[in-house]
């Protein structure tokens, strides 16, 4: 059978430098910036011409962490608590035949520099160095259908988590955000609110201390109900 | 830089036989089947497991007949008249650095026999033998953005055009419809109002006579203004 070889157009910098944390789909957490990188020659400002009007593209990309040799037809989505299999092809999951991922996201700015661009980005959900296939511009009127029915995931995922920072952990955030990451408050918070526990860990009734890495930091939270709380930001060894 | 070589999970079997003619998004037409066959090991019915309950997918595939060793950093879209050029990133056009396509398309029904699977797809703006690298699931609280601004394609693509079948074809379609094709007059009817010509051929005055494959059928018709007039319908020599 004919195979296909696609190259890169470009690379994500994005906040979240391991999986770990990750909103699980795009739009949900838009305080994380995101760079895309475009590679030359595809870096050229004619190659972008017009998508300014857009406030939303399609990034076609691959999810290079979750490569394997092998697939396999079911997965437990975190979703439905991660015991329920459901399809491959029913699911977003990056585990799939061909690891590709298709995620909208804001377009927040197009920065040209020398005659080199990269697209500024909101709300995206890629990991750090996601490499990147294609970007097309979203179109409403073929994209949009908002009363498609969402079968298992008809709604967004339910989120009633309380996100509070203790003192260290407020004076540390304070310090970061000025230091090298303006809004990194309110991207804990959008991140956290989300609840990124794995699906076995949600509901237990124990105090549970989790990390995560976004940028260079490890961010230190305890989860205790639907009460979370920020402990420490330090500098990843 | 890394390549990715990818293997399509399955074919698409559709009524366009030829590019002429395809609408310009997929759900402008939604009269036209499509089925997604796959290929194994894809076609197990545990890789679609409930997929059903969504009403709509997404379709990822290549443009197989738009794959160029050289890629151009601008296009000229049918939408703005086919003289005005923006950037391939701002376009859905098929000639792009990495010939991949995006669908939305209405799931109609998955179908499996002896363990084997495929969907019945409609909407789609697929040709025929189009290679599918992936299926994933409509998610609208993630995917459909009714607010997003659409730049230049902000609005569907106007359509005004009025579709009639002369005498002739309209015995020709009622026969090929018994025998063969089930709803092939609304599909003609939808095609032809969608106004497939050049961009440079719209707006002439003159009579004007085109022709186009769909199955393997050639239809003929003639425009003058608005108004199309179906001619015939033939065998494809």
């Amino acid at each position: 059978m004919h195979s296909f070889d696609f190259q890169p157009i470009g690379i994500i910098h994005s906040c979240y430098t391991e999986k770990f944390g990750i909103p699980r789909q795009s739009g949900l957490v838009t305080a994380a910036p995101v760079t895309l990188e475009l590679y030359a020659p595809y870096d050229r400002p004619e190659a972008l011409m017009e998508l300014r009007g857009f406030s939303h593209v399609w990034v076609i990309f691959v999810f290079h962490q979750a490569m394997r040799d092998e697939w396999k037809p079911t997965v437990r989505p975190p979703r439905l608590g991660g015991n329920q299999r459901i399809g491959v092809f029913a699911s977003r999951s990056p585990f799939r035949p061909n690891p590709i991922g298709l995620s909208a996201v804001m377009l927040e700015d197009i920065q040209c520099d020398n005659g080199h661009c990269q697209l500024r980005l909101r709300g995206g959900d890629f990991l750090d160095g996601t490499p990147v296939l294609d970007i097309k511009p979203y179109l409403p009127y073929a994209d949009a259908l908002p009363d498609a029915c969402g079968g298992f995931a008809a709604q967004p995922p339910h989120n009633e988590m309380t996100v509070v920072f203790n003192e260290l952990a407020t004076a540390q955030c304070a310090r970061w955000e000025q230091a090298q990451y303006p809004g990194l408050r309110s991207l804990i918070e959008q991140v956290l609110q989300a609840d990124p526990r794995p699906a076995y860990r949600v509901g237990r009734k124990d105090k549970q201390s989790f990390g995560m890495r976004l940028y260079d930091l490890d961010v230190k939270w305890v989860v205790c109900g639907s009460r979370i709380e920020v402990t420490a930001l330090s500098l990843k060894a």
